[in-house]
């Protein structure tokens, strides 16, 4: 399992056999099973999780308990409550699994201490950042100014592994479109 | 000016004089005049700006020419379109003045470089990229879960000094409600 966890970051910086064994050091590893929560909205969020297997959806709960997902999380990608992780504020995300979950964990402190000992993961913290941030911006640009079928069609052409493996209600909510407008674009 | 980008990065990395007269020589500055443009879409967007006076907007123009604001940016703010900027692609913003505006402007190649000779400015660019990521996972739950009431609120709490700034067609493409629905907000 921690050979993802190493292609992960040697994907943006090179590591020797020597320098991953002592960086793994500042990671835990946890497993999780179907429908267990990560996060709990209203607990402490301490940890940001990079899944090696499984499948992890992250969602708010609005004041009329309506639930909206927020992201998916499948092996290759990370994920926390941002706002409660960086700022150690209390949860305002659930997440939880979808599939029996392996994975690894760092806390904001090791973080810290991992970036300050090693200006490569410091470097390595800072892209994957920004191409988080990207990511993020494409996506308020698809909830302001596209349709639910150009959400539709963008997300299966991003996530197509996702479309196989997540149910359809919970991608319907993703997208910000009823399950009903879903079921219409599915069938064409 | 100068004393505004310093205190920017002196809010998470303390600086000497001497570091920061070098780190300034990474960075170009420039003036613009109220509606010009720093940032057109189909142009290649080589720079993240950094405001010092004015204020600044980027947006989206879609298919059928509806214009959605994506970002303000008044003093002490960056401003870019990070997809173009972060992978040297062409835009798909356009970036504009509302106010004359002075601003710092880096190069991506200036901030690889920045990076890699000084850990204080990586960790200072993570840091900040964090705290964007934040802000736009704030701003999808608000697009996804809150009413026209409620984000016009937010807004407010935010950005106090936005609501004397930008007109209110702006205002209300950026929080993605008709003109008549924050006229109605406005009242109350």
């Amino acid at each position: 399992m921690e050979e993802i966890l190493r292609q992960q970051i040697e994907q943006i910086v090179p590591l020797t056999d020597d320098e991953f064994t002592q960086i793994l050091t500042y990671f835990g590893e946890r497993k999780f099973k179907k429908n267990q929560y990560l996060i709990q909205a209203g607990d402490y969020a301490p940890n940001d999780f990079f899944v090696t297997k499984g499948l992890l959806k992250s969602s708010f709960t609005d004041e009329h308990g309506k639930e909206h997902i927020l992201q998916f999380a499948m092996e290759n990608w990370w994920m926390s409550d941002p706002q409660a992780y960086h700022n150690s504020l209390k949860a305002s995300l659930n997440v939880s699994c979808l599939e029996d979950t392996h994975t690894y964990f760092i806390s904001l402190d090791n973080r810290e201490k991992l970036c300050a000992d090693w200006q490569k993961m410091e470097h390595f913290f800072r892209k994957k950042t920004q191409a988080g941030y990207v990511a993020l911006q494409r996506r308020i640009l698809s909830l302001m100014s596209q349709t639910a079928a150009e959400r539709y069609t963008q997300f299966v052409q991003l996530y197509p592994q996702l479309l196989q493996r997540v149910p359809k209600a919970l991608i319907a909510s993703y997208l910000g479109v009823s399950r009903e407008t879903l079921s219409r674009l599915f069938l064409h």
